[in-house]
């Protein structure tokens, strides 16, 4: 069995995955969030795509059996094992825009989205080329009748996990979430084992 | 006043949109979808963000009132108006592959996503940009509990309008929809109008 290796609160990391792999991503405190992005190795121009997952998978709460889908339509990721069953596919990584935007009165920080673009910069993965990602713990219901939508602290204990296998090969960016609100104000680490 | 615009059934445009300028999306016949896809003009990395908007908004459902983000925080379009309050802004452009998983039954067909491609060809923008659209007159409806999304025939009728106003120079995508599901199964034109 692999190394488990641990991302400390509010940073990010960026690495490889292989067809075939699985990637588990474990919340080791529990009530914490991890973006997770998701780009065809041999062309980072192949992106993980929300809209294209959603559409296909009918559904905006994606669980084991369902897959993640590329803007090109090929499949990125199988979730196949899920110990928690509320995740968040609507948002885009915290930027430091959103925190002038949600948390004025918080020191500012350059969020998900500045530690998303940092790890990903060695892979050739532009700033602007960061989309919805797959929001592993995170929780934020939908009203279905006013379409109102708020975020939540995760439903997710300590050593809940999810796990994904890699559909080709992968570059794979995730964070250990720095916006307040997405994991009750409490900062903590995100861990994952890649086997 | 200018000119009204008609987009055959299951095609698209694409056009320039000054600062300040308005543009109407108009459901001539009822019951029709169009796909509308913002970059900023100067700088065609800088697209509208679903995940963005969603996040600043806290709604699904954006109307009168409401301002749609680009991927860099800034504000690409306001809606100043809006005659049927149920668009979408969860699924990307209808492609080949789409109605291939959807439709495979029927004739295939380029969809939006090709049409937005073809269109904005000439602006420099590559397939792989196409995001998420804000998909005017798009009824899909969420379930609150079970996150369940379905494509429901529009509750436009014919005449209805939304009127957005550009906060920069902008160039515009835009599609009269080519998926069955989305318009009850009844190609029909989209028409625009900027003033």
């Amino acid at each position: 069995m692999s190394e488990t290796v641990t991302i400390p609160e509010r940073s990010g990391a960026a690495f490889t995955l292989s067809s075939g792999q699985t990637l588990t991503v474990i919340d080791p405190k529990g009530m914490q969030v991890a973006d997770l992005l998701a780009f065809n190795a041999r062309d980072v121009d192949e992106v993980i795509s929300s809209g294209r997952t959603l559409d296909y998978a009918e559904t905006i709460r994606l669980t084991t059996g369902h897959s993640l889908y590329s803007n090109r339509s090929n499949i990125l990721l199988e979730i196949i094992e899920d110990s928690v069953g509320l995740h968040d596919f609507l948002l885009t990584p915290c930027s430091r825009e959103t925190f002038v935007h949600f948390y004025p009165d918080l020191p500012q920080h350059r969020g998900c989205f500045g530690n998303l673009a940092a790890a990903l910069e060695p892979y050739g993965v532009l700033p602007d080329r960061i989309p919805v990602a797959f929001n592993c713990f995170m929780n934020v219901p939908v009203d279905g009748e006013t379409g109102k939508l708020s975020v939540e602290p995760p439903v997710s204990k300590a050593g809940d996990r999810i796990v994904f296998r890699a559909a080709m090969d992968l570059v794979i960016g995730l964070t250990a979430c720095s916006a307040p609100a997405s994991n009750g104000g409490s900062f903590k680490p995100i861990a994952y084992r890649i086997d």
